[in-house]
């Protein structure tokens, strides 16, 4: 047998894995990282976590935090979680990564020779689901963006909401010297639409440039105020004067792109190894057919990022490492368990192309439904003689708790008449306090399920 | 490119493939092979199977029975589905088969250059499920066989059927000589303790030897009247007298396994190509624990003789002809269409390890939940102000037109304390009646699915 160097030794003693919680605005990614820290710093007890296996088999030693790699407000998150009445915590503003050391025991086998016991450190890289959203743009110049852009804007409720923009849009020279001014005016107002389209009233999903709507800390203002002419520019393949508005945005783009969105993905994205994406399901049907449709071409474009094609720089950055991809479909306590399987399907078909895309790659893809932080408990009524599956919890309009049956999830993806009369009325439930100590699995809906399938293999 | 013999184009253009459709008694065989044929023979329509993709693609050309190869009686089984009020087959009481011819045109491709039209000829067999049950006998001798059912025998309702029966073989000197009338009188009750337990009481599946159920039309008299020796002998290892009760059993038991069992194997079942296992999870819920159990132990039997492991006999048989087993959910039209992903998932826990085993002798295994003949339609009702999935169909029980909610499928396997205040009480809807002409997709449930899954590489 060959001597092992102590490096080799040390190397297998110690693994990094890079986890990217990656999800659009409002899927739950802050609740779901702080629910995850808060039940993996107590999987040494071996209990709240039954499907995790090194923590079902009581190999989980010790779990700590690395406090000088947090920049993730885990205290002040959990103690929302934790307080009565318990409070969501705020949306994600900026990165924040939450670093752990697992000392765990080896399962009996081969991987003894190398140590009883082992570390895996493992980084949960948090970041709001804006900027996810930019990394479509990588691949794209300011014409070819433009152009989608165009589409998009024709299309209701964004067509109605934006004639005043496009009508101010249609009177500029974009062949005229820029004036800054103006740009700027332009690009403040086109910041509100987003706001608007991404607020309670539309909740639409594909909404670019993602810093225009929440700008990084040390961006350049004329960047977060870029935005597309969509009404304008008949051809943007003719010849540009340098100083013309129309080039003055097309280097704004080319910056915003080079220096904002790349070096991000290049620093952050190229350096995970596995990703989990966070998708609101539930909420997005509630909303209707504009909404889930949106959000339907939001993740698409997203995923389509991820096909590492020959020509896409995207390969070199993201082929060496990122090598699985877990689909969660959050809220899964606001159906009845015996949903759970329709909710993973109807996850699976609305990213059907996505997911076939990267299985190509190799790169190994599940959809599962699940929820962080679980707010109802089972109940059932009587229907027709028959034992109907129900759910018991405090409804988020009213505070009042309740016992009801919540409705069903689609099995198939929606055809245009299944839209009519609010066909999806999920009921919203307000979250339930999270206990301190004495975590059990009815806290959580296959949050360890997940976190077997997202980093199982590294114990 | 080479020249292609005459024998080479006749063996491309012609193929044939055997199906097996098995499952235990009354699980619905016989109706799915008419339902079956009736839509393949209308299949050149490419109207009622859309997702089998030859029909889909209009690739089918003709399709017609071969009568001098078929001795189900498809016409007669036929016009009592057709018929109003619709009748249900008659149980399947021997062996036997439909042959269709399948003339199709290939698919684009490389085919092509072995003729631009083709022919499947499909043997369809459908046989007495009780025999299926004989299978695990194979690889069992008498003393084995024995002390498996003497643990049977032990539990309820088997326990308390047979007290008086068990009474009388322990009153019995099995190494004294043979007595013929009393081996016989203790042979035709046994028959009739396993005709009640097979009965509408009890629905119990594990009942063996088959043909002492259900004996084939050339089966010697006494091999039909086997019995296990459950009580009376204690150690079956020591010498036994050759004009003895018991070496006459025994002597039984392996004519029994060697001149009915393995040569109907031989000749039948070690040609199947693939294998179609039908089984009627709702009615074995609704009956109870006890008849759950059993027929979960049943399956499990009757698939491990699957188990073509190197010691088996039935490797040599079977390994270089099965290569696909689809199990089937039947009656998937007595529960809602959200429930199917349920019953899919459901078969697939009933049968969890057998399965596995399959897969590891590289055959293809499916678990899907059909419906051959479907009973219901689709309805809603409103429930809690959402809309709840029904079903509208003819109560069996009272003929009514009812609209109601069918109850749902388990997500897990039940557990003793499921079994409690009747938790299963799935509804049973009588037959509609299938049109001669004109067959559409809704008049069954994923029978082009299991088509497809099962043959669907032929084409």
């Amino acid at each position: 047998m060959e001597l092992l160097t102590d490096e080799v030794v040390t190397a297998a003693r110690e693994r990094h894995v890079r986890l990217a919680i990656t999800g659009l605005s409002q899927s739950g990614k802050t609740v779901l990282t702080t629910a995850l820290v808060h039940h993996l710093l107590q999987s040494h007890k071996g209990r709240s976590l039954p499907f995790f296996e090194p923590a079902a088999q009581g190999r989980i030693l010790s779990v700590k935090p690395i406090p000088e790699q947090c920049s993730f407000t885990f205290e002040q998150a959990l103690a929302g979680l934790t307080q009565n009445p318990p409070q969501w915590p705020a949306s994600t503003a900026d990165l924040s990564q939450m670093s752990l050391a697992i000392h765990y025991r080896r399962a009996p086998g081969l991987g003894r020779l190398l140590g009883e016991t082992a570390t895996v450190y493992l980084d949960l890289i948090d970041y709001p689901g804006e900027w996810l959203l930019d990394l479509p743009l990588m691949h794209l110049d300011y014409a070819q963006w433009c152009q989608a852009q165009a589409l998009l804007w024709q299309q209701s409720p964004r067509a109605e909401l934006s004639a005043a923009w496009r009508q101010r849009l249609a009177q500029v020279d974009w062949f005229a010297p820029a004036d800054d001014a103006l740009l700027a005016d332009l690009g403040h107002q086109y910041r509100a639409l987003l706001q608007t389209l991404r607020g309670p009233d539309y909740g639409m999903s594909l909404l670019q440039p993602g810093r225009t709507l929440l700008p990084g800390h040390d961006d350049p203002e004329p960047l977060t105020l870029l935005f597309p002419v969509i009404v304008g520019v008949d051809d943007f393949s003719q010849q540009v004067p340098k100083n013309s508005a129309l080039a003055e945005m097309k280097r704004r783009f080319e910056r915003y792109r080079d220096e904002l969105v790349k070096p991000f993905y290049r620093h952050h994205f190229a350096r995970f190894d596995r990703q989990l994406v966070l998708v609101d399901c539930l909420k997005t049907l509630n909303r209707g057919e504009a909404c889930f449709k949106d959000m339907q071409q939001a993740l698409g474009e997203i995923l389509q990022s991820f096909h590492y094609g020959q020509h896409s720089f995207l390969r070199r950055l993201f082929k060496p490492r990122i090598d699985k991809v877990v689909f969660a479909s959050s809220k899964a306590d606001h159906v009845t368990a015996n949903q759970h399987h329709n909710l993973d399907q109807f996850l699976g078909l609305m990213i059907e192309d996505a997911q076939r895309q990267l299985r190509f790659d190799d790169i190994e893809t599940q959809c599962m439904a699940l929820a962080s932080v679980r707010s109802t408990q089972a109940a059932t009524a009587d229907m027709d003689g028959q034992v109907l599956s129900c759910l018991k919890g405090y409804r988020k309009s009213d505070g009042q708790l309740v016992a009801l049956f919540p409705g069903e999830v689609p099995t198939q993806l929606p055809e245009p008449n299944d839209w009519t009369d609010e066909r999806f009325r999920f009921v919203d439930f307000a979250p339930v306090q999270l206990p301190t100590h004495d975590l059990q699995p009815q806290q959580h809906i296959r949050l360890d399920q997940m976190l077997d399938a997202v980093i199982g293999d590294y114990f």
